[in-house]
């Protein structure tokens, strides 16, 4: 790997964190391993692969590596509108809270859902539409309700639920949390180390009042994670799939970086990408690339703050 | 064409506009033939096809079938940041104007434009990037430097310049302009006749400040047209041609038009659809789906106002 261009030392990636998902393929050891060889300080783990292992399994190995876990990924999914499907979101949402807890990470990382899933909805005509299943107000209501459900468990483990806002492309089928203002409001009623948020690039750049929520979520102390990657035309044929590396695309990550660190943010930094193409490539290799974007793109406006504190 | 359900009369189709993009493959007299067929009131043109027949004659062809314009799509593209282009972006902007004016309507839709296009942009590792051209937040300022530019001319052709903004799936490519309230915040140094804005149920029903939104545009006398179609999934490859006809998707039509409604809109209802399926359709058989559409999913809401005063 590389060093920053323009300085003559190795980076500091004592933030830098690799988020499983972007080696999807890899078990955990093998995860673990990668981000530890490219000189990480930590992961961000996935509740599939700690399922294998075992979560107090997951946790020594991650240690022994010597990094820090940054986030568990992911609860969520609390829009269900029957009585069965809420109970059953709950329950997963206790184990994810327990598996945080044990795994050693007080951020787990929600993805709030959709509006609830309906065998072709939203592929042809359906004028006989169910009452209330386009109804996205709605399903923003529910998830307040299924947090004020999951808050005190949370509280219990010492686990923060962090809401992640996700791009409106994502609105319909899996994510009707939009926006970080909206992410906010949701917290709004809980402790800021209890229900917090977490700022994705991928998710957030394009949004106008992003500089004055990040700020806002900074003052309001709920700022639990900041996870990057790039936003890369054209769309993959799965557009959940359509991340790019740090650099590769659209977003301005020296700007929004900037941001986050002006707001007081000094947690780990997590690159997550879902996208084929990474995925098919050596873990090893999309660790190193992972650090080497972050050390050029990500790192020096990180650590801007405390070069010029009066900015 | 059947009725809408729940009455025996032939519904109003007085505010029913058929967007010409809607019927992309149909000149302009076959798309005022089909618009008229299916009983609309009036047709929403863009200027490739005005370009073809002429705008003094366009004019002609829409009132001979005793249609209104309800608007002129588009100009726009207003984010260049070299000279040459912002030269060559205010030049056509001026013409759509007197083009706007000549065909019969005050309402100018403007797409704003997306980043400035570079050849790869946002398809690989590009480390050495232009300097801003990632920057969305001064792509934007231009924007509004652009609009301060148009708005006398504008004005002195009693035309109003439309803002619409887009979904952010398409920020980067297409239009910096993404939020309904972002747009209100552009317009605010213009008078509400010259700038206005455009509420098209596409790009965005996924907004959670959608509602006070609408009614802060209402209150502010800048709505200058509802365009309609759906959120289908999943996407086109093309994701600019992934709309659906209203009720094929996961859209909200009843709630979203009746905030529009309640915000006192009393203009046309354009329906507006990119999809490679509707565009090899029949036009007259589509206007009469989207006459029924109308009928069944939009006109109830936006007349339920007058029904209901108080509510």
């Amino acid at each position: 790997m590389s060093a920053a261009p323009g300085t003559g030392s190795a980076p500091d990636l004592s933030r830098c964190s690799l988020n499983q998902a972007t080696v999807k393929h890899a078990t955990l050891p093998e995860a673990v391993a990668a981000a530890a060889a490219a000189g990480m300080g930590a992961i961000g783990l996935w509740r599939d692969r700690v399922q294998e292992v075992g979560a107090e399994k997951a946790a020594r190995i991650v240690a022994e590596a010597g990094l820090r876990v940054s986030s568990l990924c992911r609860g969520g999914f609390l829009t269900a509108a029957d009585d069965a499907a809420v109970a059953a979101a709950l329950d997963d949402n206790r184990r994810a809270i327990e598996e945080a807890a044990t795994v050693g990470t007080r951020e787990l990382v929600i993805v709030v859902g959709g509006l609830p899933a309906i065998s072709g909805f939203g592929q042809g005509p359906r004028p006989d539409a169910v009452p209330g299943d386009r109804d996205v107000v709605a399903a923003r209501a529910r998830v307040a309700d299924r947090l004020a459900d999951l808050a005190p468990v949370a509280a219990e483990h010492g686990v923060r639920l962090v809401l992640e806002p996700m791009h409106p492309l994502f609105a319909a089928d899996r994510g009707v949390l939009s926006t970080l203002d909206q992410a906010l409001d949701l917290a709004q009623p809980f402790p800021a180390d209890v229900v917090g948020v977490v700022v994705d690039t991928y998710h957030v750049w394009w949004d106008p009042e992003l500089r004055e929520a990040i700020a806002r979520a900074g003052q309001e102390g709920r700022i639990a994670g900041y996870q990057v990657c790039d936003w890369v035309l054209p769309l993959a044929a799965d557009p959940l799939h359509s991340r790019g590396h740090v650099g590769d695309g659209y977003v301005d990550f020296p700007t929004i970086t900037r941001w986050v660190a002006e707001s007081g943010y000094a947690g780990d930094v997590e690159t997550e990408i879902f996208h084929e193409g990474v995925w098919a490539a050596d873990p090893a290799g999309t660790a190193r690339t992972v650090a080497d974007r972050y050390a050029r793109h990500v790192l020096p406006a990180l650590t801007a703050r405390a070069a010029a504190p009066g900015r």
